[in-house]
């Protein structure tokens, strides 16, 4: 039986539950999603003048919690945390609602500090990322305080709750839900305040990596990047870009904002006015999504750790496992692949160093799809392996290790037209011989092929007497030349 | 390590390496591929006046196979069977081109007759098709011979192998490639004349299902289907559709052919020509693809058996340990869902038996996507099912089961506009009724749930006490009714 554990989250604006599984493998643990429950409180917007919790609010707060109490009813308390935040920080009745949330859900809850929140956003995403000597910058926007933290590892530098959200921000500044210029800029200038006490501490320890997580953070994402304001993730000109939009459009219309959706339209002013902000203020250039964050940090928390090895590691291994790879295979073409990376004499630049490790990785899991069938199991491949959940490893991460995969055979005009830069074409070069020359899946003695570049082509030098021997590999490798020349690569092959 | 077999089909159009991988659970094996290779070579064609295979045709030939002996060195000779089909059996110089091949390829290759070939074709077809009381009628149009077999189970009943081929009768009747009226004529009328031989003995014996196997059917059903001139599968109006299009633009032309290969484009006129014929002369009133034919019939020839038994049920038990399915839960969903099925009392013809084993394999199932990511699982499963390797699924078996493990949670919407009927949707409604009830994993001694239907309208009756106490399942029922009424489907909760 596989130790399950169970996350609340009661949110000024969400609740959530999150059942976790945890994968213990030679002492290293892991927890995949098993389960979730998602549903909009909006309980910061029943704060009344008197900072009390109303009756409406609370009975949407008890129906939901009555509802993940069903799912949790057999769940030894040990393995349960439930955790409030800041409504239930301010609110004057809180004690009471407590009371009767805990009634309904069936477990203790936490009313829980801003730092103590801070710190849990900190450990969930970076579980979720893969490790990085870079300081990393968290902001969590959330339905009432926003959380921002810098770190690196698993270890926090500062942590700072502010008491400011998506929720009470588009309550107080756009309590119709109209929006004009002059109530934008009261809604930044406000948040700027609360972003000024911390900014030049802040800026001072400085970051290279910015990460955004919640409902904000994903919702704007997907306002920017459907509607073109954005190529990707956050930008300030992104931003700045919506702003004019709502402003012009006087109001948020979910129909000229594709990626939006009901529950996040109704808080996007407040939101964006915070986020907008925290770009101005902190200077922050472009904000990627940051995963997990209090659900996942309230995870490991029970669990007792965070791990601060190189989680990939062990989800390739583990996915190995899953997916029966036949690792005689998978390490045959690890090793002549990374072999030829290698031969290509790149820079020692962090971007190459992860490149060789993506290649590795991709080298482990090209098989995968064979787990769902011989026929274009490449593009099953890719598909798994874009849509796994993979501790440790980003989106981007994952796309590229789909698309090495899905490129690792067959034709090359599927890749023709992606975002794919000359390195990772190299490393796919180099995946697609060592697969090429592991077709019989025996272990040869040498490899009979080795890689020279120069500037613009790259050569492979082929032993003459062994292509001889070998049809197929010749007929393979001369299509080679063919198919490299679709995307523009020069792959030369010389025989010697 | 895993037992490989390898099967070449040395055709009159195509050249064929299967390697496939022998999965023994229980004393029942299984075959699944692991690699292929597919090489045009159009051997028929070289067939010159004095039926000698000419020089060039025996260079593509060699070239070919010694590709194929590349990949098969390792492999001992009684894994390895290469069978040689009909230009073989007519060429006066077969003998020596076959010592050359031999030498080619590693192994020793046998010319098999048209009986042979017939009744592997059988076996390969009837290997990948769900187990039926039915006869079936199955033709394979090659190069140079057309197979063509009526069978029951694994026991065929009549084989024949007629002397024509979609190479050879392009190569009689269009030689240039152009396409007349009276030339199709003449095609057709050659080709009832084979016919005939047969049709009296197949048409009395009769069938209840018709499958096409072999380049030309699946070429046609591509064609058909992509241009929109038959439904599904092949059909006498849509072979004449495609034949007045042929006449009329003169030749084959690939732009105006969408899901025409260029390989097959070459060979089309006379492939359509002895379709057309056989679809008269038997009296086909459609045709669906048969998959494997000779070269599975081949691999399950060395394996040394046919199977008997039904296949379907070693597979899902398969798919269940593959991708780790906790089998507490699809049991529990399995035993609910068929006994919500039986209360929907539907009429006992083989269509509704079939459909309630359907949906006990998709209650198995169901949960196959978590072995990739819980967001979405459902997705991952229908994915997975639609794309995999399934000995003795039909295509349309696992499109059921993908439909089904598609809807089984979340949204109908996504289902809306598929084509699914009343009956199918029943069963749905019957899985996702005991998904819902069983999502907290625990067993539970009665059922609180009956369904009863009265023509349009599914009610299910809930037990008042037991609803009341489970906040959850009471949301997650009353969400139901008005899922179906996005799908136009009466589902009425009754509290009882």
């Amino acid at each position: 039986m596989d130790q399950l554990l169970a996350a609340v989250d009661l949110g000024s604006n969400s609740f959530r539950l999150s059942i976790g599984k945890v994968v213990q493998q030679d002492g290293v643990a892991q927890i995949y999603a098993v389960d979730r429950l998602k549903e909009s409180v909006r309980l910061a917007a029943g704060l009344d003048d008197r900072h009390n919790i109303d009756q409406a609010a609370t009975e949407r707060a008890i129906t939901v919690l009555k509802r993940f109490g069903e799912l949790l009813s057999g769940f030894h308390p040990n393995r349960v945390r439930a955790v409030a935040t800041n409504t239930f920080r301010v609110a004057r009745n809180a004690s009471d609602i407590v009371q009767q949330c805990e009634q309904a859900l069936g477990f203790p809850i936490e009313i829980i500090a801003g730092q103590e929140e801070a710190r849990l956003i900190f450990s969930g995403i970076s579980n979720e990322l893969p490790p990085s000597p870079n300081r990393r910058l968290m902001i969590d926007i959330g339905g009432g305080s926003t959380e921002v933290i810098i770190g690196k590892g698993f270890q926090p530098i500062h942590l700072s709750s502010l008491f400011m959200g998506c929720v009470s921000y588009t309550k107080r500044f756009f309590p119709d839900g109209r929006i004009t210029a002059t109530r934008m800029a009261q809604a930044q200038l406000a948040a700027r305040g609360e972003f000024e006490r911390i900014s030049r501490l802040y800026r001072q320890t400085g970051w290279q990596e910015a990460y955004g997580s919640s409902g904000t953070a994903k919702g704007l994402i997907a306002v920017l990047q459907e509607g073109g304001l954005s190529r990707k993730g956050i930008t300030l000109e992104g931003l700045e870009k919506l702003k004019a939009k709502l402003i012009q459009d006087g109001r948020v219309i979910m129909s000229e904002l594709p990626g939006l959706k009901h529950d996040r339209s109704l808080v996007l002013a407040g939101g964006l006015a915070i986020m907008l902000s925290a770009f101005q203020e902190l200077k922050i250039k472009a904000m990627a999504p940051g995963e997990g964050a209090l659900r996942v940090g309230v995870l490991y928390d029970l669990l007792g750790r965070d791990s601060d090895h190189d989680k990939r590691h062990e989800t390739v291994r583990q996915f190995i496992k899953r997916y029966h790879v036949d690792t005689n295979q998978s390490e045959r073409v690890r090793r002549i692949a990374l072999d030829f990376f290698k031969q290509l004499g790149l820079e020692d630049t962090p971007e190459n160093q992860e490149l060789e490790r993506a290649l590795g990785w991709a080298a482990d899991l090209h098989e995968v799809g064979l787990s769902i069938a011989h026929d274009d199991y490449h593009k099953h491949g890719a598909y798994i392996l874009e849509h796994a959940d993979m501790p440790g490893f980003s989106n981007d991460d994952q796309l590229l290790l789909a698309r090495l995969v899905l490129g690792h055979q067959g034709k090359m005009s599927k890749l023709r037209g992606l975002d794919i830069t000359r390195a990772t074409w190299r490393a796919l070069l180099c995946l697609r011989l060592a697969v090429l020359l592991s077709r019989r899946r025996e272990n040869q003695e040498r490899v009979p092929v080795s890689l020279r570049t120069d500037g613009h082509l790259v050569e492979a030098r082929v032993d003459e007497a062994w292509l001889e021997a070998r049809p197929l590999s010749e007929f393979l490798l001369k299509s080679e030349e063919k198919e490299w020349r679709k995307v523009g690569t020069l792959f030369r092959l010389k025989q010697a």
